[in-house]
């Protein structure tokens, strides 16, 4: 029998009618699908970590981080037993397996912690008696048995590191939306379901600001190899199913057109060594969590040059703050910022093997006077830094370029 | 060093700010017994069992007990968690232990186990750590790693038995309470509050309606001699100490009164072979959870009797219908009930050294023209089953003759 992994985020269990349609939902599956073995994974309800994290606030200032794991693992721990309760009482006998009994093994740091191992024995063993295990996500155990929680995106983590262990078929992540999208259909109503893509794609999807699935679950899926499939928990539909770059039969050109419209760009002046001598802020900004993305360097004279780097605008004040602290100890003349640009990104790992999609790009942005500020190209993505009025405009150029149209570009190379 | 055992019920820690007193509580303890370590034992926070199990409910009808137990030992979960946040916040570092990691090993009766055994080494190893343990009452693991709870009284029942296997110097056990009195102040404003008892009297006084310790963790601490102590978190004092009869210094004749306002008197009437031919009336109660209390016989003749028992007034209309569906296969007449009576007794292990105190008890009420209807004696209680509007005079009485006056009864025997 193949086994298949479905997890359930908080809006899908987000309250008890909603755990008796996840459970209506793998009854329905299960009848399908009669040779295919079920195990759930699944996250609190709704706002309930949240809840939780507040009531530990509001008893003292700093929750020490074991103590609000345990706290705040009860909400998966409500949600497991809930949906479990709702199986049985379809007919389907069901268990629902805490972290420590699923034997999720992670390291001890506590609020963040990363899955090291997953002994699939007791997972298994449910399976053999004919129950569907029903696994809190976002929780695991320590090798001294501390209760640990991943931190953000822990759920998809937890099921797609159930999936690798047992060898899964796929990795179906239930979620709100229908799946991932060619670009956000707010921006875009021509927008269209991606029916597959590859994981290096949907990992510079994610990153660029997709919130289907969190990079980390993207990036266990790829090293382990597990199919995953994003789909509506509310609307039946196929979903996008994320797969091996070696399962695609056909690579678009451009798979997807991403963007992010709140972007800052920081600019030291006349800074001697460039590029070469920004490490000093970097680390600076680093320690405050606060991470650069695209970096340029213009207008190189007498060995000073003119650098800028783009920051998210909701940290652009701090990171603002610490580059001109450190203006004086890098000789530069100055450090300024402009708070109103975006970045746009079309991702596609057939531009590997196509080339002229950069001039296509631009070609696009042109056409609507759009001028690009800084570029930045990976071998499945390029960037553009656009000023923010443009960003909708640019999106939907973009798209109707590369994804609406057949574009035609140079051979394959 | 020595240790006690401190457990604190969903009352005292029934919000943010009475867990942080409890904190306080523990931290001032600490400060002045240096040389004592504490183990804390708590409730969920007060209604939270209530609303999970609600919870529960609303989402299926039966729900499967083990999914029960996982869902509702939650409860303990987030309180221990909260109370070992707000005791690290005072400077003690504390340590929260779920059922399982105290290693409280239970049967497999799920919502009602029974605590088998208690493996000390990580409580212990926890306080060797520097850490005061903050054990989740009212949970345990079975042998194949399945969360269980006990039932009700549960968390008093951990308590004593995580002092029994850390042979704990006492366990204390906090309440809304000042302690065990002499009988209810409600009824009787002359009620004192028992300094000393044994575990007994306790027993008795439990079982009997004085609703401040379950009989089966008064039991546990009885079968492994832990003394045990009943207080307030609210108000201090130094609470009722529940000992072993050797360590009582004098042993007043009677202890405390007791009462059950509300109990109602079945009767079967003629019925031949007399209490003999009960046994399947009792049978048939107790598959409904009924339990019969004070039985007694009269007016044999020709070898039918009339055969009167006692059962709690909220199940009599019940117990009644079960009573007379029988009748007809007793042979017996009918049968019929009287609502309006009560149960009043006197408890104290002084009853075996002393005689008279029956004497002095029928005395004490016929003072009063109250008529004992039944009687029912133990060696260290007599019970009058009297009508329920002489119930607080007969308390009343029995206490002013037995703990406000000394009595003076017959020599020691």
């Amino acid at each position: 029998m193949s086994i298949v992994v479905k997890k359930f985020g908080g809006t899908s269990v987000g309250d008890i009618s909603r755990i008796k349609n996840v459970a209506r939902l793998i009854r329905d599956f299960r009848e399908q699908n009669p040779d295919t073995q079920v195990v759930a994974v699944v996250s609190a309800m709704a706002g309930e970590t949240n809840r939780l994290i507040a009531l530990a606030r509001s008893c003292v200032v700093n929750p020490d981080e074991r103590e609000l794991d345990v706290l705040s693992s009860t909400g998966e721990q409500v949600s497991v037993a809930l949906l479990a309760m709702a199986l049985i009482e379809l007919g389907l006998p069901a268990k629902s397996l805490l972290g420590q009994q699923a034997r999720i093994s992670t390291d001890s740091r506590h609020t963040n912690a990363q899955i090291q191992a997953i002994d699939d024995s007791t997972i298994r063993a449910t399976l053999q008696q004919g129950f569907i295990p029903v696994i809190a996500g976002f929780q695991g155990i320590t090798e001294s048995g501390d209760v640990t929680t991943l931190g953000r995106g822990g759920s998809d983590i937890s099921a797609v590191a159930v999936a690798a262990a047992l060898k899964a078929q796929a990795c179906y992540i239930y979620t709100d939306v229908e799946g991932v999208f060619s670009t956000d259909p707010r921006v875009c109503p021509q927008a269209r379901l991606i029916d597959r893509i590859s994981h290096d794609e949907m990992l510079e999807l994610a990153s660029l600001g997709a919130k289907v699935l969190h990079p980390r679950s993207v990036f266990f899926a790829m090293r382990y190899g597990v199919p995953l499939v994003v789909l509506s928990t509310f609307k039946p539909g196929p979903g996008t199913w994320i797969v091996r770059e070696s399962e695609l039969v056909e690579n678009p050109v451009v798979t997807g057109i991403t963007y992010r419209a709140d972007e800052a760009r920081l600019t030291l002046h006349k800074l001697p060594g460039g590029i070469q001598s920004l490490s000093r802020v970097f680390d600076a900004l680093a320690k405050e969590e606060i991470f650069i993305d695209v970096i340029s360097q213009s207008g190189i004279e007498d060995q000073l040059a003119n650098v800028s780097f783009t920051v998210p605008d909701e940290v652009s004040s701090k990171a603002l703050e610490l580059a001109q602290a450190l203006v004086p100890q890098l000789g530069a003349e100055g450090a300024s910022i402009d708070r109103n640009i975006s970045k746009v990104s079309v991702v596609g790992i057939g531009m590997r093997s196509h080339t002229g999609v950069a001039a296509k790009m631009f070609e696009a942005l042109a056409r609507e006077q759009v001028d690009p500020q800084m570029i930045s190209t990976s071998d499945i993505k390029i960037s553009v830094i656009i000023p923010r009025k443009y960003c909708e405009i640019a999106v939907r150029a973009l798209h109707e370029s590369f994804i609406e149209m057949k574009p035609e570009l140079g051979q394959e190379s």
